[in-house]
């Protein structure tokens, strides 16, 4: 973890808000409420840890404005604190550089177009045609098929696989595991057995996009799978072929999403949720997790299908009745008809 | 992506079907109705896109014989239309070949055996006494244990891995990221610990099996965990040890099957569904997608365990009563009863 | 498999039990009591295979003392029937020793300090300022990040990853395509846009870990995930950052648990089950498989919430009142008002 030492005055300087106490607290690092000691800077956010922010050893923190006498610390006042403590976080831990240059082990297409300044990782693969854009760093164990290309400043952890004539944007984030461009799952009957139907669609990744740990993108079986700009991908997310993905949605882990279904932009999929093959999911929708959804979302809102919990023995009593609904619902109907004729002979 | 230039006519010969308009119509490639172009075939196998038939731009199309009016353009009549597309999109697209020999950084014991045309990818690893057959491709990054074996014309993806002693068949398919043969979860208590069971047993593949992406398939504890030929398994399955997966069965991405369960022939398995432990499931079972599975299936048939999806605060609303169903149920009953003893008394 | 062959009286001798039989008795395998050949210990545990105990062609059997007369072959009777067999085929398949070194197509940093007894598998990479402990083992294709550690006796299978900063205990067992500490997924809205929190914590992991196969574990971050000792985690489970999972807890396949939930010590919580994030669940708690947990649980217990599988047609006529649920209560509470209004009028 990098260490810088700056001054308060430093960071309002640079990020805005407003400073409240001595502009020339120094801290060094970042850390939680809860966690901080006495060279770091904290943050609140949601009003519930207000007595985290009382107890907190930090030497400064970053609050909402609502917030300006919650605390005697040195203090920086910030609209979205969360968002303004984020882009501190990020200025004090700028990760670590990797180095220009294609390791030893790598094996490179002699006809690969690799930029200068990239990175290729130990035991990295670049086929014939591959094209890695400037800055991009690939870890170790990265395979890049043949004429897939990685855009300028993207960085694929180790173990990541892009198949051949996929695209990957800039400033890609791209987590071990992952795979970009696997077959789809395609297969027609004949007779008895199957017939693998070729995937000769490829993947299509925007900008600014992070894909998780071992999740993964089936290539399209004709056209393309694709996933537009500043989508972000949690782990172990399944897409399907010839899926869309709607610029800034983003989907937390486990998450599947079967073949040919589309999901409009600004959507946010809740973990270990399931959508169905060719739905279309309205721009702007959010569904719960461990939702299953079947049918197509022409309205954009909050959608939910989870059942809930319980201890085991009651769940036992109530579940045989979900099993017998129908039945129970005509016993009222029956119940509303022979009330209506008591009624009407009475 | 392959491009070779075919004659209508050739196709027919080869592939059999109706021409219907000019034999010499030549196509390139292939594509969907909706993306085609002026070189393109393609194919029509569900009616509701007969809109799309009607606008393709495409030079000529596959077809069911009920739709030989629906388009005035070149087109082959064939009764299942889309196995018929597929086997000339397979024609078109041989894929890449695979160049044999064993790439200089694969290490490969000396007592491995290895066919002379089989193609070792950079990286890889061949344990001793592992047999690699005839015709075999191993991406990038592959591992193959000590004593297993991958039989004739099986292509591995990047990154596979197969342990020890398991045993993959002919001509399969394994997509990168895919783990065979790690150790099944089993652990007896001793005392508060856990005391881990050694999982002895291999995975034993059958011919033309593929498998997805990230999938996982454990190894026995004792005997053997079992896939017949021909089962096709999408992306991120996990099969636990000392299944058995029957021939022919199909089962999309997220599935998890617990331990011991027998899965019948010819089954399909909709994604995220979830299999329990020590289940046998019948020959010919469907089950759909996100359903739970805890009891054994003896009659074939289409399974369903969803819990439907609706807006959320219409979902708050109803899934109270889920909870509740018993003492819901206990009411309707005794509105009956007292119905009854109404009738009774009047 | 390594093969040795013991006497019964050998085995009691080590790991305790009565003997009834022939001492002298000599096995060389372990089997299931229907796969045993006579060569082979098989063992009993469960009451309901008693009439496979009948069949078995076993050598001899280990069962419990109740037991004793259900079988006439020799039999070493222990009050734990299965833990003392799992230690028996421990002790008969210790498992292919690893050979010390480092394998010349691994790239280890000039810093990274490695016991001299460890082995580094082909392929793998090792970062600066990284340890690897006393009788560790790396397979094919690992990464151990820049000062990540590995802790005396671990194995690690072939490609798995473990990020910078990360530390693993002692005697851990990672399964292949596990990774360890990728970035948590924090984001900000930033406009209409995602700003990429800095994921800046470790995971840090106890003794006597199990981690399954593609099983991710992120890295918190502020703080840092932990994972306590002789936890056992399954394949293709993901632990979102920030989490905790206590000690002696067990969790099956496919199970997702979101970032900053702490579960408690010596729970079980069953296959593709889904915890959501900033939850606490209580020491002890079971949580069935399929079971989507959405509050904590302070209390602990036998927890389920699953919709119950039947015949899709079924199905389908129960589940529209899934969505009625609360309208056909209201019509009950109707219907109980109407006949208090009955009586009271009668």
């Amino acid at each position: 973890m990098a260490v810088k030492r700056v001054r308060l005055r430093d960071l309002v300087e640079r990020f805005g808000g407003e400073l409240v106490g001595d502009p020339d607290t120094e801290i060094e690092r970042v850390a939680t409420l809860r966690n901080a000691g006495p060279a770091d800077l904290s943050f609140l956010a949601n009003p519930k840890y207000r007595s985290e922010l009382a107890a907190t050893r930090a030497a400064a923190v970053v609050i909402p404005p609502a917030e300006r006498d919650a605390t005697g610390l040195p203090r920086i006042l910030a609209h979205d604190s969360y968002l303004h403590f984020a882009k501190i976080v990020a200025f004090l831990n700028p990760g670590a550089p990797s180095i220009a240059g294609i390791h030893p082990t790598a094996v490179v297409a002699a006809d690969a177009r690799v930029a200068p300044d990239a990175c290729i990782g130990p035991h990295c693969t670049v086929g014939q045609g591959a094209v890695i854009g400037a800055g991009v760093a690939l870890g170790p164990g990265c395979h890049v098929g043949d004429e897939a290309s990685i855009g300028d400043g993207s960085r694929l952890a180790a173990r990541v696989t892009v198949h051949a004539r996929c695209i990957v944007g800039a400033r890609a984030v791209v987590h071990s595991g992952a795979v970009i461009g696997a077959d789809g799952f395609g297969f027609a009957r004949d007779g008895e057995r199957w017939f693998k139907i070729p995937q000769i669609g490829r993947v299509v990744i925007g900008d600014d996009v992070e894909i998780g740990a071992n999740t993964t993108i089936d290539r399209g079986a004709l056209d393309d799978t694709v996933i537009e700009n500043d989508v972000k991908l949690d782990n172990q997310i399944q897409v399907g072929h010839n899926c869309r993905i709607g610029a800034h949605t983003a989907i937390a882990g486990c998450v599947g999403i079967a073949g040919s279904t589309s999901i409009g932009r600004n959507c946010m999929i809740g973990g270990a949720a399931m959508i169905s093959g060719h739905l279309s999911i309205a721009d702007g929708s959010v569904i719960s997790g461990g939702t299953l959804i079947a049918k197509s979302i022409a309205k954009p809102g909050h959608y939910t299908g989870v059942y809930p919990f319980e201890e085991n023995r009651s769940w036992t009593r109530n579940a045989v009745w979900v099993r017998n609904l129908d039945a129970l619902a005509a016993r009222v109907r029956r119940l509303e008809r022979d009330g209506d004729s008591a009624e009407e002979s009475s």
